[in-house]
C-alpha cells in the first residue's frame, strides 16, 4: 500500500489547507473590516497556489496507477472511492496552469468588491467591465477543464460544486418541474386568495433575544458549540474548518423569522459537516458530497421541517417565549406555519418561497450557461435577466439590485453552482419522504422535540456517507431512485393545497 | 537582478503564509471554540510546514551567492539588509529538519491545552510530563539551531523573537537594572507609604461602555478601524494578516483600567503592525523588528504615556464621562496618574508595575536559560521558581497558579522570549526621553490630546525603519546609544519619587 499511503499523505497535506482556508473564508465574511479585502485577496491567492501545487503534482499519476494495482488485493468501497475522487481532485487541478489560477482568484475577489459597491448603486455597468474580465478567465477554465476531463465546459464548472453533476441528467428534472409550478402557483395563490390571511406577530425582536433562540435551536437539532459558533454576516452561510464548524445568520429586529429560519437552514448544513466521516479526515472521500446533497439537508430541517406544523407545534411556545410576548392566535402553530410558507413571487431568490424558488434557479442556470457558451456577453446580461424574470414569475424588476445584481456567485466567480439549490430542494423532498416511511410516527416525534429520529436518518444515510458515491448513487441507495421530483411535487401539493 | 528578485518572490510566499498564519492564530486565541484545539493544531502545522519548506528549500544558498553579487553594483541598504534577513531566516529553517518542526508544533499544542487545565488545577505535576516533552523538543531545535547559526543555544533560540539579541549584551544591563531595583522599591514604597493613597472609582464599568472608550482612545492614537479591529481575549495580544491589524483586551467590571490600559498597550504594538514599510511588503526586511522594539512601542503609550499626568490630563474626563459619573476627586488627572502607578509587589508579571516588573523578567531568564542549558529539570522547576520569587521580590507564591503555571510562554515552547519585555520598557524609555528632546513641549501637546507628534516620531525613528538594523543599530541611530539602563532609571525617579 505504499502507492497508496504516500497519496493520502499528499491527499492530507491538501485537505489540511483547504481547512486553513475555511478559516480565512469564515474570517473574511465575519470578522474582517472592509479595508484589509485587496491584501486577504493576495494572502488567500497563496494558499490556493499552494494547495493546487499538491494538487497538480505530476508525480500523482505514476502514483495513482501503482495504487490502483495495490487496492485490486484489498478492494474496500471507501479507499477505491478515495482514489477515484484523488483522481477527479488531480484533473480539475492540473487542468489549470497555476497562473491563472491566481488570475482567476484575483479577478473574482476584485470582481466582488466592485459587486458590494454596483449593487449599493443599482448600477449594473459599473460592474460590467470587471465581470467580463471574470468571466473570460471562467469559461478558460472551463475550456481547460472540458478538455481534459472530457465534459462540457458548463459541466466541467459544475463538476467543481457538484461533483459527477451534468446538466443532461438534470435538465429534464428541471422541465418537469417547470411543467408543473406555473400552473401550481395560480392555484396556490387562489387557495391563499380564499383564506385569511395569517398574523404577522409584532416586534420589536431584539437580537439578543432572536440570538439565544437561534442557539437554542441549534442544540436541540444537536449543534455542539464545543466545535462550532453562531455569528452574523450579510449572508448568512455554514463554514468553517473541520471539526469547528461555523453557521451564520442575520438579524432583523422587525420579523424574527428570517434569522430562526436562516439558522435552521444553516445548521442543517452544519449536521452534514459535523457528522461526515471523521475516520476519513481530511481525505477527498471524507468530505461532504456535492452542494445538492448539501443543500438537501438545509432544506430538510428549513423547509420541510421548521416551516411545518409539527415542528411549530413544539417550538411556537418556545419562539413566543423568547420575546416574553403573551399566548394570542398569532403564535398559534398553525398561524406560524401558515406564516412560514406564505408564497409571494418576488424579486429576490433568498427570500423566495417554495414554490416560485425553482424559477430563480432555472432563470440563473439559463443565463450562466448561455454566458459560458459565449451566447450572452456580460453587458446584455440586465435585459436578458429582466426578460426571464418577466417569462418566468410575471415580473419585472425595477433596478438592477432588485435583478441581476442581487446574487454574490458569479462576481465571485462560481459558475455552474445554482442549479444545486433546486436540485437540492427536489433531493430533501426524497429525504424526507423516506425518513417518514422509515422511522414510525416521524411527525408525532418531531412535534415532541424529538428531531434526532430525523437527523439520524440523515446521519445514516448521508452525512456519514462522506463522497462515498455521487448524488444520484446516495439518494439511490437512501430512498431508491435518484434525483427524480416526485416527491417534491407531493410535498407541495400536501403543504399548500391541503 | 534576476537571483535577486528569485528569492524575493519565494520570500513574498513565505510572508503571505505566515500573514495566513497571523489569521489563525487571532481565531484561535479569539474564536475557536475550545473543542476544535486538536484539530486546529494540525491544520496550524501543516501551513507551518509549508512555509518550512519554502524557507528551507536547499537551493536558495545559491540563489543568495548569485543575489549578494547582484547587489554589489547596485547597493541599497534595504535590499542589502533584505538580502542578510534572507539568509538569517533560511539559517532557522534549514537548521531544524520537517519532523522536528512538525514534532515541536504538535507537542507546543499539547502542552498549551494541559496548561490551561494545570493552572484552572493549580497542579502543575499534571503538565510536567508534557513539559519536559516540549522542552526536550525545543532543546532539540537549540542545539540544531545553534550548531547552524554559530550561536549559543539559548541565543540561537531568543534570536527568533529577537534577531541580534545575545545575553551577554542583555545581562549586563538586567545586572544594573537588578543592582538598582531593590533599594529604590524600598524608597518608592516609602514614598507612597507616606502620602494619601489614591482615590479608587467605584464602578460597576460596563463592558461596553469600556469598550467604546477603549475604541474611542485607540482612534485618537491613530488606529484605523477600516484595516483592523479590538476584541476580546483571555490574553490581550496586538495580532491579525497585515494590512488587518487586530488587537485584543479583556474587560473587568468592577475596574475599567486594566482594559483601558492594555488597550493603549496593544494599540503601541498596532501602530508599529501598522506604520511599517508596506512598500517591502512580506519581505523580511518590512517587517516589525525584533519583540523588545515591539514591546517598546506597546510600553511608550501605555507605560510612559497613559498612566503618566499630561496624557491623563487629556483622558480623565473622557474617560469619566464614559461612565457618566459626576465629576469628583477620584477621576482628577493627578488622582488617577497615581492610580495608574501604584507600585505593589505581586505574584502575576502580568499585572505587575514598572518597579517590579524586571524582577519578574529577570527571574524567568535565569530560569529558562537553566533549562535550556540542562542544569534545571522540569519537575524542579516550582521549588526553583519559589526560591527565586523570594530572592528577588521577598514573596513566596502560594500555588503554581500563582507562580510558575502563571505564563503560557514556556507551554507554547517560547524560550527566550521573556528578556525582550524588559529590552522594551528600557528601550521605550529611551525613545521617549529621545522624542520629548527632539518634540518642543511634547507633554503639553499629548495634555491637549494630540498624540501624532509622539507617534510621528516613533513613525520615522522605528515604525518605517522595519528590520532595516537590529535593536541597538535602530536604538543607536534614533536616541544614540544602544540599549542602555540610564533613560529608564531617570524616568523611574521622576514618577515615582518626585
Amino acid at each position: 500500500m505504499q502507492a497508496y499511503e504516500k497519496l493520502k499523505a499528499n491527499f492530507q497535506r491538501a485537505g489540511l489547507l483547504n481547512e486553513v482556508d475555511a478559516v480565512l473564508h469564515w474570517d473574511q465574511a465575519v470578522m474582517m473590516p472592509e479595508g484589509s479585502a485587496p491584501m486577504r485577496a493576495e494572502q488567500a491567492a497563496e494558499l490556493s497556489l499552494v494547495t493546487h501545487e499538491i494538487l497538480s503534482d505530476p508525480a500523482l499519476p505514476d502514483l495513482f496507477e501503482a495504487a490502483a494495482e495495490e487496492l485490486i488485493r484489498d478492494a474496500n468501497p471507501w479507499d477505491l472511492a478515495n482514489l477515484a475522487l484523488m483522481r477527479r481532485e488531480h484533473a480539475h487541478a492540473a487542468a489549470v496552469p497555476p497562473d491563472l489560477v491566481v488570475a482567476e482568484q484575483k479577478a473574482a475577489a476584485a470582481c466582488e468588491m466592485r459587486w458590494r459597491q454596483a449593487r449599493a448603486e443599482k448600477n449594473f455597468q459599473s460592474l460590467a467591465p470587471d465581470l467580463e474580465k471574470l468571466l473570460d478567465l471562467v469559461r478558460e477554465i472551463g475550456a481547460a477543464k472540458s478538455a481534459a476531463l472530457d465534459l462540457a465546459p458548463y459541466d466541467a464548472l459544475m463538476d467543481q460544486f457538484e461533483p459527477g453533476g451534468r446538466i443532461e441528467k438534470i435538465e429534464p428534472v428541471f422541465d418537469e418541474l417547470a411543467a408543473f409550478l406555473p400552473d401550481f402557483l395560480g392555484d396556490v395563490l387562489d387557495v391563499q386568495a380564499s383564506q385569511e390571511k395569517p398574523l404577522q406577530p409584532s416586534g420589536p425582536f431584539p437580537v439578543e433575544a432572536q440570538r439565544r433562540l437561534g442557539e437554542r435551536m441549534m442544540g436541540e437539532f444537536g449543534f455542539d458549540f464545543d466545535r462550532g459558533r453562531l455569528d452574523e454576516s450579510h449572508h448568512p452561510f455554514c463554514g468553517g474548518p473541520m471539526g469547528d464548524v461555523r453557521i451564520t445568520t442575520r438579524y432583523d429586529e422587525a420579523d424574527f423569522s428570517s434569522a430562526l429560519l436562516a439558522t435552521i437552514h444553516e445548521t442543517g448544513h452544519a449536521l452534514y459537516e459535523i457528522n461526515r466521516p471523521s475516520d476519513r479526515s481530511y481525505q477527498p472521500v471524507g468530505l461532504a458530497g456535492g452542494m445538492a446533497l448539501h443543500e438537501s439537508q438545509s432544506l430538510a430541517l428549513e423547509m420541510q421541517t421548521a416551516r411545518g406544523l409539527p415542528f411549530l407545534t413544539h417550538a411556537a411556545p418556545i419562539i413566543r417565549e423568547a420575546f416574553g410576548a403573551a399566548p394570542g392566535p398569532e403564535w398559534e402553530p398553525e398561524n406560524l406555519s401558515r406564516l412560514f410558507s406564505r408564497v409571494v413571487p418576488g424579486f429576490i431568490r433568498v427570500e423566495a418561497d417554495e414554490v416560485t424558488y425553482p424559477a430563480h434557479v432555472i432563470l440563473r442556470t439559463r443565463l450562466e450557461r448561455a454566458m459560458i457558451a459565449g451566447d450572452l456577453v456580460v453587458v446584455d446580461l440586465p435585459g436578458a435577466w429582466n426578460d426571464g424574470m418577466q417569462d418566468l414569475l410575471g415580473l419585472t424588476p425595477p433596478d438592477d439590485a432588485l435583478g441581476c445584481l442581487q446574487d454574490i456567485h458569479w462576481p465571485s466567480g462560481a459558475f455552474g453552482y445554482f442549479p444545486t439549490y433546486t436540485m437540492g430542494a427536489i433531493a430533501a423532498a426524497q429525504f424526507v419522504a423516506a425518513a417518514r416511511q422509515s422511522v414510525p410516527d416521524l411527525d408525532g416525534h418531531i412535534a415532541a422535540g424529538d428531531f434526532a429520529k430525523l437527523t439520524n436518518w440523515m446521519t445514516v444515510h448521508v452525512h456519514s456517507q462522506g463522497r462515498l458515491a455521487d448524488t444520484d448513487e446516495i439518494l439511490t441507495r437512501a430512498v431508491g431512485r435518484p434525483l427524480d421530483v416526485g416527491a417534491y411535487i407531493v410535498h407541495l401539493k400536501t403543504r399548500y393545497l391541503n
